[in-house]
Parts: structure tokens; C-alpha cells; sequence
């Protein structure tokens, strides 16, 4: 079993020196759970409600800097996740999260869907996202908005994820009482099309006005939410992961091999 | 507004004549719901649980025989959507959806994505799902277990559906108490994926030993169930088609303009 880890909290905006302590006692409290992957939240380092693109710039971290290493210091031997503001080499800013352990940084990935304002601070990435091969097996990486393209998903699993895993900052939209986030619907159908589990990192707390539907959730291969919480706390899982590499459905069903591509165009 | 409606009924595995009446009964009540679309369960003409290829031959009907023009002649104005059991013009049986109003048939599709032992008993289709002009609007139809394929969904909106119907016949699967059916949860994410609506007619009883979910649901474009039941019923919802001609879901997102599909491969 692989034990998921994901750490919902609030950062600060504009606070590196509380967000490092913040996500590194999240680290710390992951390892004590003898968790195998942890998920911090999209922007962790940073908080997300930018006022500009110089706010931002003012916070932006590069990916060889100094916070990702004391992060990858702090794993060991737990893979994280984790959504940072990427300051990069070439000087643009990126929504970006990085795959790491006690070995370094093993990926980092570019949101390459940026939502609303975002456009207004960020470049997109233009490389697809990752699929990490981890001690614990293929993980795909993506971020928040990016989520809601099936497309995407799909592809991470037609290219062997067998986890994906998502920090992101949902703000609160509208839903009808008793219903989950649309976002966590949209998680899980991706969850089930695919035959993949889903682990997300969302945040608490309002930023700036702006409240945060906290929806952390982690999603088996079926498509069901298996553990979940609004609060400021580790959401934790045991998964079999090798689940995932069964992509039948029925006696003469695979949700893979199905697919009629020539149809789709 | 338009008025959809979805006629959950039990059809009889292999009765012609008792399904006919329960068909043109459903028909009859929707008109006198002033309904303007009705969706019909899957194999409406036939019942699903064949034994075998022989049994399903000797109940299947061709696209241009009685039974669909007595459907067309009882819609009059009504835009019909109705699952049948095929004999097509190559000797092949398909499981199809035809599409009619008191003009006669305005199309007919035949599934793609068969399930498990209809793979035993149907050739499926060659040819993408139809986005019909009715005069609703356009009209996407999907049968079953097509609608499980967001790529199938995604290019029935990037062709202008505003609404997708699916005749379906749901075994039942299991599920956590308190949960949709997982079908229905994938549908709810097509249409908030999509903003497109979403009309789907399940069956009810059981036959042969095969029980069915009866999942009939209506889903607006936000992806949130507005009718749905699990009786032998008329399920009705006042839609307005013409929100899923809006892709905005924020001052700087669309849910089909931002797909970036180079990165999909």
C-alpha cells in the first residue's frame, strides 16, 4: 500500500519566511504519518491573490533556489509535491510545482491552463505535464485548472500514471446544497474514466476576499472519494496503486483500449 | 425553454408489440407534458439481456420499417430520441438511437463503444455520433457507454451540441451509500467540463437476472443535476438551451478555447 498524504493549509500572501515554516512542519508532520508521497497546495510558497505581476515577481522563487532544496532536505525519503511561484531562467513567472525527494528536484511542472487573473502574472507552461517515476510508481502532475481538461488527464494515463496529483487554490463557486465542489466531481470522473487515483491539495482561509473552497480530496481508481476534509489538516490515504494498472471494466471492457480515437477528431 | 423529457420505462426483453405500445404510450404522455425533446431508454424496442446474436436478429427491425415511422407519425412536433435494436441494410445488427419527429427518422446512430456481451451481438458503429438540427437546437446523440468517453462528449460540444441525450441501459454497480451512480457523476462532469446539458434515459426493472440502475437524469450545463428519478416515470426539466451556447466561466476563461490540444498528444 502507498500511503497519500495532503496537507491543506494557508499560506500567506506574500509571506516566504511563514510559508517556508508552514510547508516544511507539513513535511515534517507527513513523515511522522509514515507517508509514502505528500501534496502541498498550487502556490504554496506564496500565497495567490497577487495584487500584479510585480507582487508576484517579488516572491518568485527559481526552481534551483534555495527554498526547493530545504524542501527536497526535509522529504527524505517522501516524494513531494508542491506549488510554488517560479521565478525562471528566462525571467518570466510561472504557476509551477516540483516533484521532489532527499535526492533534489525530480520534475518541475508549468501549469499550462492559467485561470482568470493569473494571465495577468503568468506565462503558461508549454511543455505537457510530467508523469514522474517515483519509488512509489508513475505519478502525473498537474494544477488546479488544468484539471478540468479530460484531455489532459487522459493523457497522463495513457502515458502510465497510476497517481495523479494536483495542488490547487479552488476559490468558492456556487452549488447546490449537499452537493461536492464541481471541481471534486470533475476529479472523480477523471478518476473512474481513466481507472487512476486522484490526490488534491486545496487551501483553507480567504486571501485578500477571496474564499477558498478547501476540497481536498483523494480519489480511488473507481472514482470514489476515499478521505477528505475542509479543515487545516493532513488529509492521509492507503491506496493500491497497482489498481490502477487494470484498466478492465467488464469482461470485455478495458477504459483504455476502448477508445476510438479515428472518432474523436 | 425547452421542455426535455426522459420516459425511465421497463422494456420487455423480446416482446415487439408490448414495446411498441409502451413506446408510443411514453410518446403520447410527452406530448401531453407539451414536452419538446423525448429521450427513450437504449434497445426501447427490443430489451437488452440477449442469449445470443439469433435472438437478437429475430427481434431486430431496420431503420426504415414500421415501427420507426409509427414513432415519427406519434411525435408529431415532439423531437424523439429512441433506442432500437437495428437490422441494418449490410445484414449487421447495430445498437442505435434514432432521432425523429413527424417528419419522419433524421437520423440514426449506431454505438461505437459497445458493452461487454453486446460485443457478441452487435457490429459497432463507423461513423461519429450525429449533432442534429432540431428545432431546439443542435442536438448530440450518445448511447450508454459512449458517454463514458469525454473525448466522445468534448467533440459533440466543439461541434455545437447544446445538448447531448443518451438512451443508456445501466446495469447496476456497486457504490458507497449516499453516492450517484458513477455513470451519472461522469455525465455531470461532461457537462460542467462542456457547459452543455446533459439528458439521460435509464430503464428500470429487471430482466433476466440483470438489474439496472434506473439513473434517469437531467443535467444543466453547470453540471448539476436539475430531475432525475429512479421510478418508471416521466422525468421533465425546463432547460435553456441557448446557456450552453456561453463558454465563459470567468472574465478570462472558455471552457473550449483554452483546451490546448498540441499538448494532448
Amino acid at each position: 500500500m502507498t500511503r497519500v498524504a495532503c496537507a491543506q493549509l494557508a499560506p500567506r500572501i506574500g509571506e516566504l519566511a511563514e510559508n517556508r515554516a508552514r510547508t516544511l512542519a507539513a513535511i515534517r508532520a507527513a513523515r511522522l504519518r509514515d507517508a509514502d508521497v505528500l501534496v502541498l497546495p498550487e502556490l504554496a510558497s506564496s500565497g495567490y491573490v497577487f495584487a500584479d505581476e510585480a507582487e508576484a515577481r517579488s516572491v518568485a522563487v527559481p526552481a534551483g533556489g534555495p527554498l526547493l532544496a530545504d524542501w527536497a532536505r526535509a522529504a527524505g525519503k517522501l516524494t513531494v509535491v508542491a506549488g510554488f511561484c517560479e521565478l525562471g531562467d528566462d525571467g518570466a513567472l510561472y504557476n509551477s510545482a516540483a516533484v521532489l525527494d532527499g535526492h533534489g528536484v525530480r520534475a518541475v511542472y508549468r501549469k499550462t491552463h492559467l485561470w482568470d487573473r493569473e494571465r495577468l502574472v503568468f506565462t503558461p507552461g508549454d511543455l505537457p505535464p510530467p508523469v514522474v517515476r517515483t519509488k512509489v510508481g508513475p505519478v502525473g502532475v498537474l494544477i488546479c485548472y488544468d484539471l478540468e481538461f479530460p484531455e489532459l488527464t487522459r493523457s497522463l494515463a495513457l502515458r502510465g500514471a497510476e497517481l495523479i496529483v494536483a495542488p490547487v487554490n479552488w476559490p468558492v463557486v456556487p452549488r447546490p446544497q449537499g452537493e461536492r465542489p464541481p471541481e471534486v466531481v470533475q476529479a472523480m470522473a477523471a478518476a473512474r474514466t481513466n481507472r487512476v487515483f486522484v490526490a488534491i491539495c486545496d487551501r483553507t482561509g480567504t486571501e485578500r476576499g477571496q474564499r477558498w473552497t478547501a476540497g481536498t480530496s483523494i480519489i480511488d481508481e473507481s472514482g470514489w472519494v476515499v478521505a477528505e476534509s475542509t479543515e487545516d489538516t493532513l488529509v492521509v490515504a492507503d491506496l493500491d496503486l497497482s489498481r490502477a494498472r487494470d484498466k478492465a471494466i467488464s469482461e470485455r471492457n478495458d477504459v483504455l483500449a476502448d477508445r476510438r480515437p479515428e472518432l474523436y477528431g
